[in-house]
């Protein structure tokens, strides 16, 4: 048996501008495979909208339910914002203006020659006994309360943020992915492949068909498991089924 | 007041590929627009990852709570492809061999040529009493059982699928989009937003910063509501609020 430590994670997207398609997400991505890098696995994704019940009732089904929990959005200085109120709720703790929050923020807007007002220093506003997450963009921090992490909605932000902090992460065994793709249909190696799960439980075996210019269709194959070894032996026995049933087994790039 | 009718929806989005960052996920977004237009507002979305609990979970939550589900991914003809008996299992429903659905996939094989086997037939697996999604693409259909709809994830399959559904949706007021933007920071205008929300509440009311090349920021706000008047009434005082901040006022194209 292996002694492998699973370490899970879920994501709040907090947003309208995701639900009415105005914006397309692509933090969950990022966060994903950032997560992947320390051994994290994102295991479940929830899409609220930007009201207190949703934003409250996501974080509290999933800071139970998982090792650690990521938002994104709603901490900027608008109206529409409610993320940091949402989440000391979560917490049942007491919305305070973080003082060194507040520090960086005056030190920033001094630098910049603008107004820091009543409404930009709500940026600076966490539940009690949050730490702060560095936003080397613009400044205005997200934070951590046990374990949950609120970070930026805007992409550029978001990921500089999770940049500095995934390192601070208590990852457990890293998720290895392994492909190989063959020009023969889902169909045609369903059986075979079945039977190779079953042969390896413990790999999770993914098939996703594609589609390429000229009509040229085929199946990609991706294996993830922690133990590389394991990993190696099963690819290269679903390269040999792909062989069998008349495909030339190719290796994507590896991610 | 307005005799305004609301319809709620949300999604499920079932795949590991996606929570492994291996996938971008481009559904939400198309399935968001194409429920806008039917007057359809999507309001929670979960990704979960190809497990029983996890797909059973979520329909059998959003279903209760929403108007609509809609499920994508997890319909394919491989061992990790469980969409079908999952709903099943959500529903109490046996999982059948859907004749409908083998009538079509038995006319495609015999069309083109190639072997109907057993794997690919478990695409006509369906709930029993479950009518058909129609898939112009690539035939295997998606179906409906109550209130969930069941689709590809394979984007192309997936829209298509949608477009030929959408009209069958009973919707209820379409939600209409207004956007006015200005070179003028969010924290500027916060607390004139911030009135402004409280005058018009009933208006969703987003606050968008915006960065472009050159240094170049802005803030885009986003007014949803379903009566037009209304929507024209607080674009307008938006719009004064940008300029009476040394904005120039601009409507971005909307969608």
């Amino acid at each position: 048996m292996s002694s492998e430590t699973i370490v899970r994670a879920a994501m709040v997207i907090i947003g309208n501008e995701i639900l009415s398609g105005r914006t397309q997400d692509i933090n969950l991505q990022y966060l994903a495979k950032g997560l992947n890098e320390v051994g994290i696995r994102l295991s479940e994704v929830r899409v609220v909208p930007d009201t207190e019940a949703a934003i409250v009732g996501a974080v509290n089904a999933l800071r139970a339910a998982y090792d650690y929990v990521f938002t994104t959005g709603g901490i900027g200085p608008t109206h529409d914002d409610i993320t940091a109120e949402c989440v000391a709720k979560a917490f049942g703790r007491p919305l305070i203006r973080n003082p060194e929050a507040a520090a960086l923020l005056e030190a920033h807007y001094a630098r910049t020659g603008r107004e820091l007002n009543e409404w930009r220093l709500r940026m600076a506003n966490t539940p009690e006994g949050a730490s702060l997450i560095t936003n080397p963009v613009s400044t205005a921090p997200g934070f951590q309360v046990e374990n949950v992490f609120v970070m930026a909605g805007v992409p550029v932000v978001m990921q500089a943020m999770l940049d500095g902090l995934k390192a601070t992460l208590q990852g457990g065994s890293t998720m290895l992915s392994r492909t190989v793709g063959g020009e023969v249909g889902e169909g045609i190696i369903a059986q075979a492949l079945g039977t190779l799960q079953t042969k390896y439980p413990a790999i999770d075996i993914g098939s996703y068909p594609f589609y390429r210019p000229g009509g040229i269709t085929g199946t990609n194959i991706v294996m993830r498991h922690t133990d590389a070894a394991l990993l190696q032996q099963a690819i290269t026995e679903a390269a040999d089924l792909i062989r069998a049933h008349g495909g030339d087994p190719v290796y994507p790039e590896e991610t």
